[in-house]
């Protein structure tokens, strides 16, 4: 049984409604308050998830946890495009992260991704990010506190271009406008037989970062598109939703080799 | 920098032919052999990843860890449909399992599942899988000794229809022929507020599944696809490969609420 | 080269602003007007399609004819879900629609896929639609005559359960809520050897329909979707459009056989 | 009740094996012979299609059209990649292409898409196809004979680039390794108003294209794959096939301005 935690979101469900409130508890303070009533945040903190809370009119909510899944997709403060969570699912598998990894990236964006990756690598592992823009550094900071992931993260605050102090990183993720300039860098960081990750929208910046791989001794590289099509959920009538995301980016792989081995592909 | 261990499932790299060897070295014992030469296998033990190895003739090899995904992918003994990369990757961010995590399953499949489930709740979390089948059982869990993940997995050898033994499951996840025989059992194992994930190939399993999950405290109910569509890689004509796989499952996901709250959806 | 005819609709496009005007010339009497200028529509009748013409201001439009695919999408008027261009371009081929065929349907929708049936077929064809809603009629009548299709479509004002009259069509197709009530009458209406298509939205309806077919002389069934993905047309930034149609219908298709004749599928 | 002629493809079913036999009548002379007998091929000249037709030894077949769809997917002969039927499909609704319409094309490939041309353009109608290789000319010619459309084709056996001899085409079609060498030719073959097609294989081809028909009069500009995903037709386990086609081409149309309109896209 898991009970709310003074840094934890947490959710107030309204059954009748079927509205869910996201609350952070250190940020929100005093009252929680809708025309069915107040309800004092503090006396949240304690209680274990899944219990009935009643407002002072005496109405009642459900108080859940909240989902990574859940707060990157509605929740999470956006000053970029966010890497979408099938995407940051599949990263986070083909790149192997696991807990107790450490794992470099560049850049921070919104920190959806920079959020996955640490809840993946527990509280033994960490994440570096590199990121030039004070804004978006600032912006990803506060969207994984309201986490409880901000402890995992260090962010440092320059291009990654100059280089990754890391050289021993277990995964390496490019998400910048032109990461062709950046994939000599990461080579450097990362450990032998470990995996590179890139993203990126455009097919054009796809074809220059192949071209850029095939420089360098890489193997297993990977293009690859995720595709989620979501459902309709009423059984008499199952059927595909109406419309779905048709891109959000080309993902790409690469294993690094020694220096010096050359492979074909 | 990580060394080999003697329990590890390591790869032998040929960058010449572009053709990875697998081997296990607790179970493979004595030499690799090949028409390259010989080597000792005990001799990788202790080695860092990424070394270059050689046989007595001189050829070299390089020295790789073995990730979840292409274990799973290329070397996974398979006596059943597995659940795919793409799909686990998937679950497992919806499910929200993290470092730590009691994930309940049943059944076990071929284990592939189970291994990225146990691979990402990390050493103090736990996996049991309820699953009748003996065959299915040593088959996983040999599987799951080669990947080293099998300490984390508890698995018991009964119907899940009998009732999940746990009562307090972070998420439950069901890979069964009629799942929603199992679903009022999947309830009671799962904590309020976390997610019951359900895997199922035709249209009719999900049709039977909604029914069922409409009769009881589910809310967030959603059901899709995901699409893995790859590409070839070479940057002077990139396309998409000729052919993908249409369909491997539709995945089902819901959140429990307490006993007596009653949703629409 | 074309000229304009009365009955035409056609497309007067300012290239300034990148806006098409679709006007009906037997629909639209008087004048063109907009704050560039008027325009008298009757001295756009007999000019060569391409012309550029000039409003009284001097203002210029280039005449465009109006293309079947563009009026289906934009300016057909829609009082049901319509049947889009890439499923009727699918259907109509699977179903080897030819100038000079006979093709019955039912129900006439919003007359989208009658139209891509009644240009198909020709001047020496025919498409004969059975609906019994009269609104639906007068309507899809509409959409017809500012194509100039209408003359090659009989409309049936009657429920096709009651049996089509026709009794050696090229292709049948059905559009309806529950088709498994109308292959029996379906059947009857196909020449032998030529094919049945119907298109129903749910996975449910699919089902009941294949259980329907199985009972009667059909070989070559298929069921099938068509997606359509689009792109954005920047060639330095070349990538899908960020959001598609995820479903439309599904499509099935079945080949009439001899009464008798019985095969498995 | 359609009649066999001396000059069609037919099918011969065999209900008992569900296998279908494709016949050209004017090139297979003589008998037609398997396991269950022989039967005069001569014979089935005049029957109705639709008939069932018996061998020497008593066994049954019956007597099918061969539609357009099934003869490119499974009798035509390729010496090339073709176009697929899912793809045809599209491209000549949204060419607009009609019974009388003049077609151009280039190349002609192994006659997929042009018998798809011909097919739709009708007795009145006509193709014309610019090929430069000889033994794709004669492969399609034969393939578009057994289809009985080698009529309405008229093939020029020269390359595109030397320009093309028609200037008032309905529909102008590429199919070639560089369209962009070829645009400013298709332009001026293409009446006002009227649309270009071009298939592509790869991203690179798309990008070329793209900057090609900015610096031209095009407007209505657009990129778009078609997938096609083919369901198993067992109602009590319905979903989708395995596997499926990932890609086959990118199509291209684009709408001819009259020369000195230009249009920001």
């Amino acid at each position: 049984m898991d009970r709310v935690k003074e840094s934890d979101t947490v959710i107030l469900f309204d059954p009748e409604k079927g509205k869910k409130y996201f609350l952070n508890l250190s940020l929100t303070k005093g009252e929680f308050n809708t025309e069915k009533g107040k309800l004092e945040l503090s006396t949240l903190v304690g209680l274990p998830y899944g219990s009935t809370v009643k407002t002072h009119k005496g109405f009642e909510y459900v108080l859940l946890p909240c989902s990574l899944y859940e707060f990157i997709m509605y929740k999470l403060n956006r000053l970029t495009q966010i890497v979408y969570p099938k995407d940051a699912a599949f990263i986070l598998l083909r790149l192997d992260v696991k807990p107790g990894d450490l794992v470099v990236e560049s850049g921070i964006g919104s920190g959806a991704l920079t959020a996955v990756f640490a809840q993946a690598v527990g509280p033994n592992g960490k994440v570096v990010s590199y990121e030039k823009r004070e804004e978006f550094i600032k912006n990803a900071l506060s969207n994984l506190r309201k986490l409880g992931l901000d402890g995992r993260v260090e962010v440092k605050h320059r291009d990654a271009g100059e280089g990754f102090d890391e050289k021993d990183a277990d995964a390496v993720f490019l998400d910048l406008r032109e990461p062709w300039l950046y994939i000599d860098k990461a080579y450097q960081a990362l450990k032998t037989g470990r995996f590179l990750g890139i993203l990126v929208p455009t097919a054009n910046q796809v074809i220059e970062t192949l071209k850029k791989l095939k420089e360098l001794p890489f193997m297993d590289v990977e293009v690859c598109e995720i595709l989620l099509r979501k459902y309709k959920t009423v059984p008499e009538r199952f059927r595909p939703e109406d419309r779905m995301p048709a891109h959000t980016a080309y993902l790409i792989f690469a294993r690094k080799l020694p220096e010096g081995v050359k492979v074909e592909w």
